[in-house]
């Protein structure tokens, strides 16, 4: 059986855990608080951080990207997305991996990291320097506004994010915005173009784990697993 | 003809140059300062950032991920390298994605952020929020040399940094390094084994343009084009 150490509210873990849904591939599933620097996981990834998936007689991916470009390499068949998670031309691909890099990226620098580390992670996390600071979480919520804005604009001219089948753009922006749903910081009722896009996500087989996740001393909101939200 | 807009100073777009000039792939450079926010960058990029690939009558590409998974698709022959620059097998191209975001992500994060963001971004951007801070120049300092020693630890192993040949793993990281020796800021002379790897890159004919670069109002070192470093 593959393994996949991953840390629960993590963006970039999430989005293998439904890339690996989507395509029905199985998994255990081992939390890391990558903070704690445990041994085993800096053994199979000295940069010590999460995801990292590790194949039963086959590669170890550190990094979600290195797993990710895996995944459509190794298992190029989605059953439930009719067409390559990644897109099948070169254009189609550019789009993909550009909407994949401004989740990660953008979304990461203006938004997660600004409510995700400050809320929780930095409770958990020795030396993190303080208790959250109030201007950051302003900050992050008064930025979440434009990519929900960007999310719309894009869903009245495609079907999904990246065009016209469901692909990684998708799985990793709702694995951005899950994780800030979490914390109840998405105001989705101002933002209905983006609501309908990620009550069709939110819907999905392959969401279902994340909306059962449970972190001690930090459960999620009541909408958050609610599919009618 | 393709045209590239980027900056010289910055490492993802120092790899697509290198990418480019390892696949004798021609191109129009065009120099952005992504602060600057032209309009022509939004344009084609709404995230505002560089690198931009645009192939003429083929898609954009709009970021540095994007751009090395496109030239590795659509031109997968490399003359000089003698393998694929992603590597050919799924396990090589596991370990060379994987040390391609440990230089994007934690040498940038721990290092280019400290010393490249302090010394010389921060000069041209507006509402960059004062001079440089000496503690991160410091920080970046002293993070430089666990990720030399890494270099000369994966090289006491092994050709290049991913395995026996030449991959986008050395030109990532090289990019990351060319950037901070512009700065004057790699102490070579105490990693002997990261220097000959240096060296050995430094001397492709893929590397002159960069060596070439010189910023108005900051000169690199003497040092920094003189192969005999």
């Amino acid at each position: 059986m593959r393994c996949l150490l991953h840390h629960p509210l993590q963006p970039q873990s999430r989005l293998i855990r439904l890339q690996l849904a989507e395509k029905r591939l199985d998994a255990d599933l081992v939390v890391e608080r990558p903070w704690d620097r445990r041994d085993e996981l800096l053994m199979v990834n000295p940069a010590g951080e999460v995801p990292v998936l590790i194949e039963e007689n086959g590669p170890t991916l550190c990094g979600f990207y290195p797993a990710l470009e895996y995944l459509e390499e190794a298992y190029p068949d989605t059953a439930g997305a009719g067409a390559p998670l990644l897109g099948r031309s070169l254009q189609d691909r550019a789009e993909v991996r550009r909407l994949i890099g401004w989740f990660d990226g953008k979304f990461e620098r203006e938004v997660t990291r600004n409510l995700l580390h400050e809320k929780i992670f930095k409770r958990f996390m020795p030396n993190a320097g303080g208790g959250p600071d109030s201007s950051a979480i302003r900050a992050g919520k008064a930025n979440i506004a434009t990519h929900l804005q960007y999310i719309a604009w894009l869903t009245e001219r495609r079907a999904w994010l990246a065009g016209s089948a469901l692909s990684l753009a998708d799985l990793m922006a709702a694995a951005q915005l899950s994780a800030i749903d979490y914390l109840g910081d998405v105001p989705w009722d101002e933002h209905e173009g983006a609501k309908d896009w990620y009550a069709r996500l939110k819907s999905r087989p392959s969401f279902r784990a994340l909306l059962a996740d449970n972190l001690p001393g930090a459960p999620p909101p009541p909408h958050y697993a609610d599919l009618d939200f």
